[in-house]
């Protein structure tokens, strides 16, 4: 069944202007997204995030990458002096280009001239690299490497340039086309396409990415032959086009073509690159099917492989996603750069449908995901993000590449450091995801206070501008103040997230009662008034489907969108290992977290942990009754390494 | 705290004949082994599998390695052709003398002249490949390929001699030292002495194997220097001596020395060889420190992260064992090889200490783990032994390669294919672990149709034969009838396995009840008199501590030593993830299995997995009342690929 709304001509875009700012600009669609630089965080949750992202976490990312030689790889290409002894993974290029990526959009949010200036810098390395033919990359095709392309299957070089196209798309949209960056890609995305033409290259990258950036820069300079070639690479792939491997071609997604397939498998970023892309190349080429394909992958992805945060990946041995149903919360992979491409995904779903459950995913993924990876100082990040810690990890040495990416502490760096700069990029376009448009409405979707400037795109060119103020998520109230609106009718659209039970808006004295979905006002606004918003962001219990076997007889807390959580420094001399949760007695509030009642048993030896005594028959009859401080999921081990449970047994 | 027994002086072996038969001797311990001539099985359950192992397993191994040109590199060795393009992996030559064990085995126990032209035929193409100096390996050292020992963390070399070197403890035990394959091993022993001593080379090998091949060859040999080199290559584990990999140290048990090490981790196989070796030599070298501490790493690891079936291994990532409590059925690894290798650790711990908890084990791990591997018709093995499936595995290419350990399926042959030849040579020598002996007591430990034959190590040379009968482990009953007694007092003893509820032993027509443990008769026996054991088989719930997260709410069915499992060709018309089982309806028998009261209830869709219905509090209420047939887990995927559970969710 395809989407009727995408096979039909839809309209032109309102205004040639209407792409400054924004990450993501598709051909058509029923959201139009908003320009970053318009939408201005003031303080609150991601306020703060910004703000550690740009004083603390460019410059760390810079330093490691200068320290580690992933940045001196340039000047080594550029010198000729590169050779087999190159420092670090074949994909390293792609964390400078991310960096960059999020420069630009730092630059353009801020004008921060730091920002300006490290992407300046980094911008003359990468450039000095490139080949006469658009060529880039410093792990293949120079003296003492390996030849362009002969290992497409791990050697990642389009994968690399799919990152730099997206730095370039960062750049073309804030600082516009005359830019070293946007030449560099133009020319790398040229190259690309003469090698892996109709007639060239019949060969696809084994990390999708090349995809997503092809598609984007094409939109942002008009060649359409970028988004051409992103539909072949598309099409190419499921074929078995690539070699086979120990881990199965399902790994890259080359095992059944991305029409055919019914959910995401695999390594989890992979199948979201590839599928972001697979959203943009659907709707700028009105593919129906392709969409539906997508959107088919999505649901039943959500449904049966999707843990409690949002987060993606059930499987560390190939960074992968499970079979239905196989969610184990201690072995939750939930790489960081999942939650950053899911969101990807569902992004472009909602820009193309607007359909809010896409919203609701992504502010779950942000909020439990996204913000767990970085600590609040911005310097350290986790790269896995389990849901259980039976056992507290090492303190982290902080002037140390981490070798692996296992769950429990924080590093500084990682061996693969994919997440650093991919937290990084995402946090400083992050206002772009806040708010979107349509006809005369502006959706407010994400709640955070600041300021939302909005041109409506009904061809008016009518501004609506709202100062937002809200403590969400520590506080359910979202007060919406109009700052500028024209004398017409407008609709101003308050997002109630699904996981709400209660929540009422005000507007003009008048209280009522409004369901997950929107709240919307819709009359002549008058700068100065205000609509009000309360959503019940109390502690409440979440249950699992019983065929997660991974969490059968347990309950989780949240509280507005946060998934709580216990932990060992929260929990001084209760054992997580022995704690079953009263279910009868109601969670209470406390601070962004809450309290929980718990029996707690201390730990005890048996020879054999099998046997006829039906222990788990009757949980919870055995130890002290307590209290347990529960607290916001992307807190865990903030004072250090701690033992920590979001499912706890319940009776 | 140390062993007494063992650091007392010992008497020393009662004969010199004692060692015949025997894969295992210790320098002295509270139990002595037979030889496996003198155990005949004659019916039943191992029986049947010995003859499908002599039949089909050695035939099917030999063709396998010969067609993928594993035998062919000892003729490329030989002739100097080999290369870079050596096929196999660098431990393919492991496969060859594995499989020359078993047949060494098989020529002792039943004579068969195939077999012993078959390990002629492979001595002679193993021999002529050996270097000059005693170096044997057909992937480093040679013309084209890595300097020998270049890749001791993962190049295997030791470990594959480690393999020879216990090939050949199997011929000298049964043919005498007047060997080929005696003589090659005594020279690549002495080659690695000379290589790995006090004065050499101070590495280790990445795989532990060649400790337990050293130690056992040097009992058999007398050659006390490869006892002290295995004991050397010991004591220098455990410090960082190899270099660090991703996965970490822990992974080859080099990150904590083995006399400071509380449980065992990393990777399974690679744990349980390296013990296995620690028991010999601290049993050898009357080291109590060294006892204790694989004590200690035994009772911590089987009490916290071993599975029902006795599986161990809990990670694919690693092959490997996972934190305390970490025992997820879905993914359990439960390798074949580390049940064997269990198996052996614990078969030494006995002979040791004389506690039957370590038979315990063998036999749950004998059952469930080394029973479940091969397919009846002994041509196929499952690698990875995991307790629940999800999604029936797709149907097997029996003329292929297979390319991973995922389980579900058995296959002909695997890339990595260890499991197949460490089948073999078990079921060749299992005959070996039935019974012990100890001053005047004949110990049955292992319930099978056959006849015993020893002689009682007290000096006096008397011999005790005994004819078993029984249909174990179907039926509970076995007959042992004498057939041949001194007129002296003995006593036999029989084993009452842990799992017990009741059990009675009839003597001379009067009946007792006895518990586990052993049942024993001391008296003077006259031949044709019979002693009668019945232990109760009938079905069993059993329950999982608490603490093991992944199979909370539900319960096991076990019948005698079998671990029961549902599976899909059993159930038709019940979906597996919709089952919760009546734990107020006892189980039923069914032949071998059983039969349980159910609720089925059947798969649905919605579209998040996580909500305020406590749905999984009142598990069981949904569906439709039924039975449902639980048949032993070593039989599961017989019929072809399919669901299976071993643990079923309960009310």
């Amino acid at each position: 069944m395809t989407t009727p709304d995408l096979v039909r001509p839809a309209p032109a875009r309102p205004t040639s202007g209407s792409a400054h700012g924004r990450p993501v600009v598709p051909a058509r669609g029923a959201r139009l997204p908003l320009d970053l630089t318009r939408v201005t965080l003031t303080e609150g949750f991601w306020a703060d995030r910004q703000r550690t992202n740009a004083e603390q976490t460019f410059a760390h990312c810079e330093q490691w990458m200068e320290r580690l030689g992933w940045l001196a790889n340039f000047d080594r290409v550029a010198d000729g002096t590169t050779g087999p002894d190159r420092p670090g993974w074949c994909f390293s290029d792609s964390e400078v280009y991310k960096l960059m990526e999020g420069l630009a959009w730092e630059v353009a949010r801020t004008g921060d001239d730091a920002a300006e200036a490290a992407l300046d810098r980094l911008t003359r390395r990468v450039a000095a690299a490139q080949d006469e033919d658009g060529y880039l990359n410093t792990c293949f095709g120079h003296a003492g490497q390996a030849p362009r392309y002969s290992d497409l299957e791990m050697g990642h070089e389009l994968y690399c340039v799919g990152h730099l196209l997206q730095a370039a798309v960062a750049r073309v949209r804030t600082a516009g086309p005359d830019d070293l960056l946007v030449d560099v890609a133009r020319r790398a995305a040229d190259h690309v396409c003469a090698t892996f033409g109709p007639d060239g290259n019949p060969g696809i990258c084994g990390h999708p990415e090349i995809e997503v950036g092809l598609v984007e820069l094409g939109r942002a300079l008009g060649e359409e032959r970028y988004v051409q070639q992103a539909a072949l690479f598309l099409d190419r792939r499921g074929h078995g086009t690539l070699a086979d491997i120990p881990l199965g071609r399902a790994y890259f997604q080359d095992d059944v073509p991305i029409r055919e397939a019914d959910v995401w498998r695999g390594h989890a970023v992979r199948a979201l690159y590839l599928s972001a892309a697979a959203v943009d190349v659907a709707v700028d080429q009105h593919d129906g099917e392709l969409l539906d394909a997508v959107t088919r992958q999505w649901d039943r992805t959500v449904a049966r492989r999707t843990y409690l945060t949002g987060g993606m990946g059930s499987r560390h041995q190939d960074e992968g996603f499970g079979e239905d149903w196989e969610l184990p919360p201690d072995r939750a992979y939930c790489e960081t750069c999942a939650g950053i491409a899911s969101a990807m995904v569902s992004w472009r779903l909602y820009l193309a449908t607007g359909e809010l459950r896409y919203v609701d995913l992504m502010e779950r993924t942000y909020f439990n995901v996204v913000a767990t990876s970085p600590r609040s100082d911005g310097r350290a990040f986790f790269y896995a993000n389990p849901l259980h810690q039976r056992t507290a990890g090492g303190a982290p040495d902080e002037d140390e590449v981490s070798p692996r990416a296992e769950g429990g502490v924080r590093a500084a760096w990682f061996d693969v450091s994919c997440c650093p700069t991919n937290v990084a990029r995402t946090l400083a376009s992050w206002s772009a995801y806040v708010a979107a448009t349509h006809g005369r409405t502006l959706e407010l979707l994400q709640h955070a206070s600041g300021r939302v400037e909005a041109v409506l795109p009904d061809g008016t060119g009518d501004r609506l501008v709202v100062d937002v103020r809200t403590r969400y998520p520590e506080d359910g109230v979202v007060v919406v103040e109009v700052a500028e609106a024209p004398s017409t009718p407008v609709t101003l659209a308050l997002r109630v997230p699904s996981w709400t039970t209660t929540a009422r808006l005000t507007d003009r004295g008048v209280t009522r009662e409004v369901s997950a979905g929107l709240a919307t006002v819709t009359r002549v606004l008058v700068p100065g008034e205000q609509v009000r918003l309360e959503l019940d962001v109390s502690p409440r219990l979440t249950w699992p489907d019983p065929r997660i076997d991974a969490v059968r007889g347990c309950v989780a807390v949240e509280r507005g969108p946060l998934v709580l959580c216990a932990q060992s420094t929260d929990a001084a001399g209760i054992d997580l290992a022995g704690v079953v949760l009263d279910a009868t007695v109601e969670p209470v509030s406390d601070g962004d977290g809450a309290r929980v009642r718990v029996r707690a048993a201390a730990s005890h030896e048996q020879p054999w942990a099998y046997g006829p005594g039906a222990t788990d028959a009757s949980p919870g009859t055995q130890g002290h009754e307590t209290d347990l401080v529960l607290v916001p999921y992307h807190r865990w081990a903030e004072q250090g390494p701690a033992q920590m449970r979001v499912w706890l047994p319940a009776r």
